[in-house]
This record gives C-alpha cells, structure tokens and sequence, in this order.
C-alpha cells in the first residue's frame, strides 16, 4: 500500500519525485494520517488540509537547516512523517511515544516545540534574526491558520517582522474564513499573476520611480502622493500584511502542489518578509471530516468506515457546565458566556443557540476576552469566561488588573484543570491553581463532582464577592464512595474522623484518595480523607481539622512550588496549634504525553502511589 | 491665576465656555500640571498633550453616563481635573491623595482602572456591550496612544470591536509616530472632507449601490467586483483599521478645539464602530518638554524655570545593569538586548547605541518579546529581556510555553521588581517571585546590591542552564552594613551564627534586615540575618542554616501566597530536622502608591516594623 513512503527516509528523498509520484505520496500520508488518528485520536482535519503544503515545503526548503515553524502545530503529522518518524508514527500521543506537536527534544526537524497559538512568526523571526546575526544562510518559515492569525500575539510578530530586512516567509494556511477584504476570483488571478518573475520585476521599476516623486513641499507634490498611495494599493493589493510592512501574495489553492512549489520557489528570491495566502479544505480526502470539518478538529479514536467515535460520548464537566449554564441564563438576563475559540470544546454551543446576545466568541484571544469580561462586569453583567486552564496562562496580566483590581465580578469556568493526557506538556492544566494563589481576592473553586460543580456555579455567580474561578477536570467524573456527603463548608471530610492521618487532596484526585484509604485502612493504617472545595482561600474549618492530625498528606494535582499544598501547609503550621508532620505530593516538573491515568500514576498521584508512599512515609 | 478653572466643578461646567475661555481653560489646566508635576513627579508629557482632547470630549459627551477609558491612563489628568478632583490634584501619587491613573475605586468619572497598556479597547468594548444588551442610552469612548496600538491585545480589541454594529469611538491618540501609510497633508484634506456631512451622505449613498452589485455568480460580476474594492480604498482610505471593521477618520489636530468639538459631535451621529486619528504633541505649551517629550514622560520633581530635574542623578539598578551588559556583549557577540518599548527605563540607552545589530526594541509586546527571544535562544544566541515586573506578567504564558519548555537560556532582566511607589496598585512588582516560582528548572537570582547584579548577571549567562531571572528593585541600593561579606553560595549569612533566631529575607529588604537586627540584638534578642540571593531553586545550605534555628522569621517584598517564603517554610518543615517556628510576613493584598519606604511601612517591611513583628512573637 504505502509503497512510496516506504522509501522515503528523510525529505531529501522527495526531491526526485515525478509529479505523479507526489500525488501519489499525498495520498499515502492521508492514509496513514486517517488510520492512525483513528485509532489514537488526534487532530484530524487540520493535519489532512496540510498535506500539500507539507510536502512542497519539504520539497523546496533544506530543512532542518532551513527551519519551518509550525503555528500550535495540530498540523504538523505529515512532517513527522517526512522527517524521519514514519516508523514510530503509530505511537504517537501515547506514553513514551511521539509528541502530537512539533517538539524541539523529539528532532532536529521541529525548529519550535508548539501547543499554543500565534507564537510561531515571533519564534520563527527569533530564528532568521539570529542567523542574520550569526551569518549563518538558511530560509525560515512560519506557517500559521487563519484562526491563529486573531490572537493579538500574531499581530504583535507580523508588526515586529515587517521592519526585518531581509527573506522570512509566512505562510498563511487559510482553512476557514477570509482574513482579507482581497479574497475573491480577481485577487486569485492578480495572485497568479504576482509570482510570475516579470509581475516582480515590474514592480520594483514602479516603486523606483514612485520613490522618485518628493513626498514634501510644494503643494503639487499633493496630488502625486494621493496618485502614489492610489497606484500603490492597485499594485500591492494592500491589506493588513501590507500595513505591516510585509509583501503579501496570494490567495494560492493550498492542495494544487506544482503552483505551491512554484510560489514557494519564487518566494525564496525575495529579499524581505512574505506573506503567502494559501487556502486549504480542512479535512481534505476524507470525506466525512471534509463534511464536518469542526468535528474532526480533535478527535477521540474512530471507526474509519463510518466516521463514528468509537465509544458513545459521556457527560463531561464540560457538558455539565454548558447546560448549568443554560439553567442559570435563563433565569438570570445578566449572565453573559465568552469563549476564546473553544465553544464546542467548553460545552458552550448550546448556550450559543439559546443566548446568541449574551454569547462572545472573541476568536483566539484570551487576552481580550479576560478584559472584555471585565468591561462587561463594571456595568453589572454577570460574566463567565469558559477557557482551558492551559490557555488561561495567556490571560494573566488581564485577570491582575483588569479584573481583580477592578474588584469586579467575573467568573472563570477554567476547563482542562489538571493533567489533560494525550496532547501533553504544552497542554498540561497544571499551573492554574499556582497562578490563582497569587492573584489577591480571588476565590477557587475545585468540584470533584458534577454535582459540585453545579453548586459551585451558583456559588461563584450569587455568594461570592470579587473575581471567581471554577476548575473542572477534562472528561468525565470518577469514582465516588456511596456514604461520601457533602458539608457546604468549603471542604468535605470522609471516613474516620479519629484517624491519626489525614490525607488531604482537591477536585479529581479525591476518588484517588478515597480509593487509598480503603486500602490503606484494611492495611491498618487509619486514614481520613479531606477533600477541599475551595482552595482559595482555604477553608478554615480543614485547617482546624488537619491541625488534630499526627500526619497530614497533601496530595496535589498541579504544580507544588506556589501550589495550593504549601500555602495549605503554611497556615497549618502558623496558623493552628498543629505538631504533626505535613508532607506534600505533587508535580514538580512539566508533564509528558500519555493518557490521564499514566501520567497520574508517572506523578505518583494515583490510588495506588498514594498507598505505597503513605506507607513509606508511615513507617520513617 | 486660575479664575475659570474655579468655576469648573465637573464637566457640566464646561458646556457655556467661549471658544476664547476654553482656550484659557486649557492654558490654565497646563500651568496647574506642570506644577503640580514639577512637585511630585509623574507624566507630564502625555499629560500635556491631551489637554485639548480631554476637554473636548467633556464638553461634547455627557459623562459618567457616558465613558471615557483612558488607554494605560497616563494622560488623564486634565480629566481629573474637570471631573471634581481640582482641589486634591496636588496630593496626585502620594500616599492617601489621588492615583497617578485612573481608578474606579477614585471617581464614577473614572470608567475602568487603567496602569497597562492597549486595555482599553477591550474595556470600552466590554461596556458598549453591556449597555446594549441593557438597553441604557450612551456613548463609550476609548482613548489609546500610537504607543499602544503596538500591543496585541489593541490588535484582538479592535478585531473584536470591528464586528460591534453600534456606535463605539475610538480615539487614536498618536502623539509620535505615524501608524497608518495615509498620514500626509493630502490625507488630512480628505479626513477634513470626510467629517463633513455631505461625505457621510455620499459615502453611504456610494456604499447603498456597490452593495446592490452581487458578488459571486457569471464572469462579469468579477470585474465589478474588483472595481467595487478599488472604489471602496478610495473612498474609505483603506487601512489596517478599516480592515477590522471599523470607519477610520483622520487624522484631524489634536490641539485644534473646535475642530475636535465638530469631529466628535459628528462621531456622535455614526451608528458603527469608529476610529477617529487625532495627531497631538506630546509636552505641549512647556517648552523644556516639546523640545525633549522622550525624557519628560515620566519625570521625577523638577524646577519649572529651567526644566532642570530637582535631585541630581544618581546610580541606579538599571543603569548599572545597563552597563553590565554593555561590558558583557563587547566580549560576547552572542548577548542580545530586547524591550518592550522601555529602553530608557531599563537603562539601555548605551547598549541600543553600542550594539544596534543586537538591540531589539519590540514595542509594547511583552508576548512577542518573550517569544522573540525565545528563538533567538535556540540557534545559540544569549538574548535578556530587560522588562519591568509588573509588565512581564504579559509574558506568563510565553515564559512557559516558548522559553520554559523549549528548554533554551533567555536571561530575565527583571527590573522594579518589589514595590515601586507613586504609580501605585497597577505598577507594583510583588508578583514576579511567585510566578517565577510556578514555572518548572526556572533559576531566579534576587541581587541586594550592585556588585551582586552583576555578579548574577554573569551567573545568569554563564553558569546557570536554562531559563534565569536576574531580578532587582527600582532605584538605588540601600544600606550595607560594613562587615558584609558574601559567601557565593546563593546566600549569604550576616551576624552571629550562633543566635537562637534567623531573619530570612532577600533583595532589598535586606538592608532593613540589617538595621532591625542592630535594634534587636541591642534589646538582648540575638538575631542572624540570612539573605537569599538565589530565590529558585532555594538554595540547601539556607535551608540547613535556618534548621538549626529555634525561630525564623522571612520577611519578604512580594505577594505571600505562592510567593518565596511559602516554600522555603514547606521545604524547612519536610526537608530538614526543623523543629522551631516559622513565621511569614510578607504582602497580602494590592499595594496603593506613596513612596517606596512609605510603602514598606504601611506593609510592615521596613525595619521598625520588622523590629515590632519580631519582638510581638519572640514574647509569644
């Protein structure tokens, strides 16, 4: 089947292909992108309108001396394949296998490890401006979607880029929307047109000649300069890149492969930054993803066939939020939801389809949308803002001082929270906590259940002064003892209250505990569990607890320096007569891909870890 | 001197004045900032330039119904001033009296609580949508520098903004450079054509008709389709602001009252997004400060007559960084210098003109310019990042994500870091340790002196893997007992070793260590000072020096929560044979301007107070 790929060992070996043979290659890598995605979930559509582009680029760049930037890099399968990783192809994103984003340890080939979006033309003019420095030859090129193109940062790079003086290319992968005003049959046609040598040529005499005419003085000159900017928008097809300081071509079909050669050839002749608009079809050769792209963006493992996930879809802390969410708008006109590109992915489309007025899809852009939300709030709406843990980290500033010293309300329903599996340590929830304790005023909340987070929601939007966080874990809730109630109080304790050990934990990692304690009390070691809800602040009710206690375990899922175990600790110690010992568990390092129970047991956070090292530590 | 500014109470005042008084009015409200900053400091150049727009938007806007967001809020003061604050404006950025920014807490004149750059659009968005979906009548201006239009998160607000189907004004306050291609003498006849309303009428007469041209469909419509955007640049002016959707006018003079006044009221009628280009000259009607706005942004107490700066200058952190890296990268072509539009701030006027090639001034783009370095870093070059403390939280999650994981060296030169004074709350660098502390293999030196600055400067480069911050206050150092020596082993012990009780503390707050431990052990209370040098990782001799202490007290000038003391306490109690008490003081809430000693007083970290917190526990 793959007789092609088989002999292709690194991108050199596609120099030599006949045109024939590179369509045939483009459908090979399909092949083994749909089969293997199917069986260990991934991202699907993106990766599938990338293949030619892929493949040109590899084509004409010498990477890995000349570098390729991949932007979030759920497009990147296809160059994993190409660049030496088609045998460990199937393992990817799971345990000890390879990474599902470019990364910098995995190869030579990956010039920037990636996860979040709109980094890739900053990183990628880091790169070219040290080689300039460094006079060292080589091509850079960035390639980011339309949909990274809205983060701020994007802007930021392309502003910064512009004014460098020399080759760097931005490729523009267009699977969605027009970004410009110039997307349309003509603009294709001038396209064509723009990348033939002679388009070049003849603009570099137009411009030498308009640089000619004096842009001061008398007032003649005027209407020249009004002529010039004229005759320079019809030339340049001026847009936005433009503005920037980059020369912009484009639109290009982003699966016609000749063309896409051939504009990445000419583009590297040009002495200063690009811009290259190529349009691509999410989900290309696959039909059921080319009929719904946005359902094969991420996907879990599939049947092939059919385009049906493999397991039924579960209620998830996200569902539960969304359709709480929908509760509470209903009754409550100032509830507003905004998403930063996630609806589907933060269970918001139902809110979407019921409060089209309320909802805000600000693109990829949770810096705006921290603001936004506290903009909202300082005329009395009730703002939430649904968002990964992971992508949170871009909106700290914004929550410092656009909303905490504000001291307005707003709610941040932080999805993802914890170890999020397979997309690995780009995407890790593992910091939120940490960057909530050092934000004064701000109260966390942490349900390990879906009931818990019900309640939480109304905590945060009707008892709860200031800003408010709620963190839920991805997927679905675990394990819950039948006799387990809750008290309300910030924090709930299970099992045996005269037990000389207490093992306190918050939201996923209390079915972990609980489990942990069975064992560890039928072993004769009497523990009781505490579960803490609100972990900012903490409860003083569980710290009186905790200071009874001989021995108290703190296990956390999330990062220990700063985290939420040593503030815990700290207050035990100073704040209650406590004598005992505190130790604290948690995750001292950046978290590698795997599936959520792998990496809690790498962490030493699940039942079992807990067992064995309360044991070890009961015993010294 | 100021007889109509007596008469003005709030903004209503202003609605009866002549064309003639207004002008008077404007005189009257510089000579009362130049004095008033001449006395306490603060900006004064930006200040200066607004003045006519600041009146101008009060007289046509009917505020605090309708609201003015004030971009980083550098340049309110004239609205201050006209908002009911004329007579506390002498006590402006000192303890007690006004904010140097606008702030919520302040005045209802003051929509939304400014400090850091390019909020206010998002801001102003977040409002206008309230009030639409509250249906409350009223205008929502944003006012924003060309200066902060470089900010990403600008760029993400006018992206979202853009689709906004009501009137919402954004006043592009560009003081310095041009933004757009079309600034010019012709382009600011057109702009005087545009506010017209007979271009209104025309323009949307022109628009009413190209809309009736379909845009898909036979061969011919494509022609049509391409003259319909050649028609559309020309009448719109095309920018990068009409490609986010917004109707861009300008650019009009800023200081030009009536003009202004007409604009405005003209914007008024709009029902659509708008952006009104308004050129003003910073330092306006103060010579000393038009000849050189650069040097009279932010300014410390100066004499009026001769422009003169009242305290001569003196050696600082920042210049002696500035000098430092100058000698460093005249051996070392690798170091790299990057800001984000503070190279005077960060002292790195020298470097800029020494090392042009290898100077990087970002604008304001903390994101990018993390990332930038970033990918310098991984081809092998040596980039720092000079960056206040308080504006680095932009950059959370690119120090993660883009240094961090990427595992290369950028070096952190980070500056105020610790409390900085009168520009109060939204300035304070007390978050810096903490966030640090969240970000895992991150080294974080804390130098107290200026020999230790540059003695970790070189550290940073040269001995220490990975991501490092080499983090220092504002202004000069403090006192240094004669005796001191340091030990180089990311610590340093001052004192009688022997003493039953250890004060922990690092950075500045060192010299207040020292005096407290004079006063304390003249009372009989031996005490041992242990400075931190090395803040991440903590180093193991501190940990095992403060073990052999029956009491330890850290005294710390940042957030406590997830801050330095936290874990330092955690690791004492787990790692070592501890068996004393440990006690924390550090800061617990946001932090409001006065001076730097009034600062650490009021937070109980300035000697005294240590001496105080010690002497209360010692009895306990």
């Amino acid at each position: 089947m793959s007789k092609l790929l088989d002999q292709i060992h690194s991108p050199a070996d596609l120099k030599d292909l006949t045109p024939a043979q590179l369509e045939q290659l483009c459908t090979e890598l399909r092949t083994m992108i749909i089969r293997t995605v199917a069986k260990n979930g991934g991202h699907l559509a993106s990766n599938l309108g990338s293949v030619e582009l892929t493949v040109a680029l590899h084509r004409v760049f010498g990477t890995p001396d000349d570098q390729i930037v991949w932007d979030v890099g759920h497009q990147a399968y296809a160059h994993k394949i190409l660049t030496g990783r088609k045998d460990r192809f199937l393992t990817i994103r799971t345990q000890g296998g390879l990474s599902g984003f470019p990364n910098r340890q995995e190869s030579p080939w990956d010039a920037f490890t990636a996860g979040h979006s709109s980094t890739s033309i900053s990183a990628a003019l880091g790169i070219a401006q040290a080689k300039a420095l460094k006079e060292k030859p080589g091509y850079v090129v960035a390639v980011i979607g339309d949909g990274a193109l809205t983060g701020g940062m994007a802007y930021e790079g392309l502003n910064n880029a512009g004014r460098f003086g020399k080759n760097l290319i931005v490729v523009l992968n267009d699977n969605k929307m027009s970004i410009s005003r110039n997307v349309g049959a003509m603009a294709r046609y001038l396209a064509h047109m723009r990348t033939k040598p002679g388009y070049l040529k003849a603009k570099s005499n137009v411009e030498t000649v308009l640089n000619g005419i004096p842009l001061v003085g008398k007032p003649i000159w005027k209407a020249f300069h009004a002529l010039k900017a004229v005759l320079r928008s019809l030339l340049y097809n001026s847009t936005l890149f433009e503005d920037m300081g980059f020369y912009y071509y484009g639109p290009f079909d982003g699966h016609d492969l000749p063309q896409l050669t051939e504009v990445l050839e000419t583009a590297k002749t040009i002495d200063h930054p690009l811009l290259l608009h190529v349009v691509t079809e999410k989900g290309r050769g696959y039909s059921f993803a080319e009929q719904n792209p946005g359902a094969f963006h991420g996907v879990s493992s599939f049947d092939v066939q059919t385009g049906r996930a493999a397991a039924a879809k579960k209620e998830t802390f996200s569902s539960v939020f969304g359709s709480t969410l929908c509760s509470m708008a209903a009754e409550d006109s100032r509830i507003c939801a905004i998403t930063a590109a996630m609806k589907s992915g933060t269970g918001l489309e139902t809110f979407s389809e019921r409060f089209p007025q309320r909802f805000f899809d600000t693109g990829i852009a949770e810096e705006h949308a921290v603001t936004f939300a506290g903009g909202l709030a300082s005329q009395g709406m009730l703002p939430i803002f649904a968002v990964y843990s992971t992508f949170l980290q871009r909106g700290y500033d914004q929550m410092i001082h656009d909303v905490a010293i504000q001291r307005v309300k707003v709610v941040f329903g932080v999805d993802r929270a914890g170890v999020v599996g397979e997309d690995g340590e780009t995407h890790q929830g593992i910091f939120d906590a940490a960057y909530f304790n050092t934000i004064p005023g701000v109260t966390v909340y942490s349900p390990a259940y879906f009931d818990e987070l019900i309640r939480d929601l109304h905590r945060a939007f009707y008892e709860t002064p200031g800003m408010v966080a709620v963190r839920y874990p991805r997927g679905a809730e675990g394990f819950r003892p039948a006799d387990f109630l809750h008290r309300g109080e910030g924090f709930d304790q299970y099992g045996d209250a005269a037990a000389p050990a207490l093992l306190v934990t918050y939201g996923r990692l209390f079915a972990q505990a609980c489990r942990a304690q069975e064992v560890l009390n039928s072993r004769g070691m009497a523990v009781e569990v505490l579960k803490l809800d609100r972990i900012k602040p903490l409860p003083e009710g569980a710290l009186q607890a905790a200071a009874r206690k001989k021995r108290v375990f703190f296990f956390e899922e999330g990062i220990r320096t700063g985290g939420v175990g040593e503030h815990f600790e700290s207050l035990l110690y100073e704040k209650t007569a406590f004598s005992g010992t505190c130790r604290i568990h948690a995750i001292e390092n950046f978290v590698a891909h795997a599936s959520v129970s792998q990496c809690l047991q790498a962490l030493g956070l699940d039942a079992d870890s807990m067992v064995q090292t309360i044991t070890t530590e009961w015993e010294n």
